[in-house]
């Protein structure tokens, strides 16, 4: 997959200290080699910027003090950046997007793209006026599982669509956490930053494309109703929402922020005349598929019979499950502390439970040595070398 | 995470064209940005090594001919390389590793280390009479959830361990893969590359290593079995064996790459006397614990209430699936080839299920407007300004 | 269980020839002992009628040609039932019902208790008059887990509700199964005997029971949607419904027949400021908890940590399913075929997949001793004394 | 089903006070009306017998005080018992079920059927000569879907069998309960009733049953460890297994005890060359079936594609689980007491969580109504007819 596709100049605004979504942002552009991280700001404050920057591996003349010059700049160098990455808390979103967009340059913005529709749809003009692109990463779109759902659908699979029922209901705000201090609790229990119907903005709206997305639907209409489970919080925390989609059919949409007790909570099952399937978030790699006479088939991404729109964006092999790249990189931090602390003469980082080295190896080839001898002597009770893995 | 640690400069031998393990290694380097990979030898034929090694942003002087030149030159040069990945086939392992080691150059070398535990114990101490580092990518213990475990049962949550019961039983070769051509399955079926015990080398020693990883036992004594599923295969493709850990700890593991219809299947269940845990790789972020009585509670990555050990290696937030860095990845996959295209004036690759753009920014924006509106008329249907929607 | 209580006396109206819910009334009054099936009226053709008074053990002179006589005689006798069952279709229920309960017979009847709530009230009314009892069968809440999920919110293990979410959405009549002469289907898309919400009044009432039971709580406002799914269908097969609990509570139920591919469907989710919990009613055997850090505990029936609501409505050991009682139940049907062929001079009946004999009680003693003899042997490979299976 | 078969007399020899197994029995007996329970000895002590059988509605005439008295008496009524359970602790088996057999009374008796194999071929063997009937309950096999597995295997489904792999891993007795008083631990743990493999006898010889009954295969070898985990138990409450069926087929079997926090732990899988299969007791209504590419389908019970000989023992519905027959025995089994409780005079029994009376059904049909009325206003909020439900 990296060998083949060419690589892009990307930069970012936000996503500095403590901004996790700007390091999601930045794994996902890293992962596949395909960009390259060349400009940015990273805050308000210039010095704390540059340091990340760098750390970030930036050269110092493309760590800028605000947006405006960087956008002017950019757009300007012969190797200027091809998109840029908005990180920024959601009241920043539209004079940033714009400032990149009228360059010419690609931007890719957190939802809710802005505060009202006005300022976004004026977004989709600019974009559009500059021959360039506005993309919003509502990634749940982007699981081979998801794109195998759309496909289904697409196909026919599922026959006339009946009934879409989505939930993205969490409990990480079931509790006051803004009298805690808590920074991203804080700014989305404030009406000011985060709108009254904050939850719908930030849970609603994944529940809502995801919807769109698989089955190929828009709304026509809906009813919706407003809660504040949390008593004195500012904003409504939960939403029961009723939809008619093209042509009438009906749909459900449940967005909570004190769903308490969930985890993530975003779910998605689809009814046909033929078929329904289902797809939840915390189990992202199987799809289910009912059949009219009510079996249940589990598909799994990596298997043969996929389509191609979800085996293209599957790294790994039958049955690993999305998350073992990660396990891949894990090892390779606890080496990394390591290796780093040898280099710089610090003291070794090994804990107790670190990453496996050699022994570990030498006492898998002395396993599989002492199956096969006890397999040879007819399932005997056999040593593994154990003198040998102690002296090592 | 990725802003706090220092840089280090990786190798690679093997990884060529068509080697998925190359790349998951590269994946895992590149996540956290804590690597630059700067030199390596990317299979046999010298062109298309160096022509892999240019597309993965390699300087053409540290694109090597062979193992033996690259090991001394890095050696030789101030920003040597820190470590090698060795991902070639299992025979080459032991003279990549040695060339490496005696240099003082780090080695994460792929199991089984070597074809018999008299070479692997020799690269053991090659390691450490050069004092750097032989590892070994046993990945599924850097789970978070497999650190959890781990922690668990070292704090004592299990009481004494009772049994240990662990199967990596695969179905990727239930069928004679190898008649058809398969690449995989035809080195891991010839007994001379892969070795009679094959299935025991390829999964047995993962399912070996999580054994030991989660309860810091080692095993006294074994007896095993082995089998040949496939009629007319070379080597032995299943493997039941029962083991004795320290101090008379019975356990089991089964290996497998015949049992039908699974995907992956890597799992294990440790029971002691005051409770019992179960992990498995196709759920990875999950835990399940049990208690005397007879409950079960099931615990998730990036739960507030795990340890240091599983904390750490979370990069996403509760609920999130590990997973979901490879969505966003997804997406700016998606979206690079589509900037590629227009900046070299190629054909747009959007197609049909394809990212979301700022349309769907914009229509996100109408749907929280729309349900403002609902709730605020006692949730009556509101239409969620089509009209604009339909404009832009 | 069964030796302590009382027996009481039972009568049936409805019941007869392929009606599932009159067995499934029998099974229940059976189980425990607890009733004899002493008096009734099987259908409205007063042969079949007595023919299955007679297989049901009910003596002649108390099989009846209708109920208004059965309800005369069985109040004049001093053996009289005490209790009556009201099988037959929803638009009998009232005139029946009323009938016993005027006798001061107590009366259960399916629901719909009647097509109208005046009618309904009535029936209530009647049945404080006469001082007897009226009860519905809304089952799912005599499940042990159900009860203890109810026992759990009484006790405050949940805290303040805040959002019920119940769903009753069977795939069942996905298709247009009424034009294949299927007989349920035939009335239940009848809107003159089912009513034109008749998915409201068979699935919807089981949810909105089912909420109220769990929680306590009763609903002051309703609003909902009533859909037909399968075209040409006379009634609504599926219906959504928002709802205010007392206090302001919001919850939600959804109603459906035509959820495709759907086999039972009843799911009911409580959410509290404290924790909230899961019941289905596909794996009635098991209640999910979760608490406010995010931990999901699963809590099965016969754990001793359990309520009494819940704990004497178990007659299974822990970890037996609710069902094993039909194993057995089984295994004694396969048997009693086989004792009556022998009796009567019939055929054998034990086909292929029959019941265990004393063949598999032999093999399974000479399983015990291998296994002790192989152990004893130090795990040595032993045969189960096949000469003597064989011989047998 | 209980219209066509005929009925048969049965009898029990133990199953008295606390004998959970003598109950399980007569709810098995119950369930279908096909046998009545008109004789018996429930326990040495005459007296309490008398009463239990009484309770029981045994006649007094056949309430025996002794198993031998009441085989000669039985065997010469002319209306005598066709059938007797023999659920007395192991060790009497034998000259019970001898007694009766060679009277020509079939006999249904616990596992292990005897002591030792040689007894437990006399036991077959005088059936055998007595042409009468020796059944052994292994109900597991009675469950339809793990009937439907058995057909499976049989048409060939799953190909040829590679592997078998059964557990029958319980926590119950994973502390020192016999210490604690515990009958049924006292009874197991003594190695003179209970033998020293007892966790072989008592679960072992399920799993073993399973895994012939499924896969059609006997087993020609076996090697087994036996392990006492529970410090001080004289019995072994640990074993594993290896087996080798018909052909070489491997196979494993895991039964334990003492495996600290599992519920029931009935669980087995087969594979074959074509596909695999997965049954759990604690799941007993679904079967999983996995094919070649890695798909799995998950079956229920009550689906029209099933096999006849899992759709003969279904008397539920499609999706209403087995359990669902106790829950409707449940709510009659309250509405026993309360009537009860009314005609004796006694309080009522009415408590908080108890059955649902008319005023639950007329609230279900206010409930009918106001949602009919919601929508036909386009879905306005409705009150449900509070008013004439806080009346009634």
């Amino acid at each position: 997959m990296e060998l083949e596709g060419p690589r892009l100049r990307a930069g970012m605004v936000g996503g500095g200290q403590g901004a996790d979504i700007g390091k999601t942002h930045r794994f996902g552009l890293r992962l596949d080699d395909r960009y390259s991280l060349e400009a940015g700001v990273f805050g308000r404050d210039a010095g704390q910027s540059a340091r990340i920057a760098g750390s970030l591996g930036i050269a110092p003349g493309r760590s800028y003090a605000g947006y405006e010059e960087m956008a002017e700049a950019e757009a300007e160098r012969p190797d200027g950046i091809d998109v840029v990455v908005v990180a920024t808390p959601n009241d920043s979103h539209f004079p940033i997007a714009k400032a990149f967009l009228e360059k010419g340059i690609a931007v890719v913005c957190e939802k809710p793209l802005t505060g009202d529709s006005a300022s976004a749809a004026e977004l989709v003009r600019i974009a559009a006026e500059n021959n360039t692109i506005l993309a919003v990463p509502h990634c749940y779109s982007a699981y081979p599982m998801v794109r195998e759902a759309a496909r289904m659908i697409r196909d026919g699979a599922l026959g006339r669509i009946t009934f879409v029922d989505v939930e993205h209901a969490s409990g990480w705000a079931a509790t006051p956490l803004e009298l805690t201090g808590h920074k991203q609790a804080s700014w989305r229990t404030n009406p000011d930053i985060a709108g009254f119907p904050s939850v719908v903005a930030d849970l609603g709206t994944h529940a809502y494309h995801l919807a769109r997305y698989i089955t190929g639907l828009e709304a026509e209409e809906l009813a919706g109703q407003l809660h504040t489970f949390v008593p004195g919080r500012q904003v409504f925390d939960n939403a029961t929402i009723s939809l008619r989609f093209d042509g009438g059919v009906p749909g459900r949409i449940w967005a909570s922020m004190a769903a308490t007790g969930h985890n993530h909570g975003l779910r998605i099952r689809i009814f046909g005349d033929a078929g329904s399937l289902e797809w939840q978030h915390e189990d992202p790699h199987h799809l289910s598929v009912q059949d009219l006479d009510g079996s249940t088939t589990i598909l799994t991404h990596g298997l043969s019979t996929l389509s191609d729109d979800a085996a293209r964006l599957t790294r790994v092999g039958l049955g690993h499950p999305e998350g073992f790249l990660e396990a891949f990189a894990n090892f390779y931090l606890d080496l990394a502390d390591e290796l780093a602390a040898r280099r710089d003469g610090r003291e070794s980082t090994v804990r107790e439970l670190s990453f496996p080295t050699g022994i570990d190896g030498l006492l898998g080839v002395q396993f599989v040595e002492a199956v096969a001898a006890s397999h040879a002597n007819n399932g005997a009770w056999t040593v593994p070398s154990g003198a040998i893995s102690q002296e090592v």
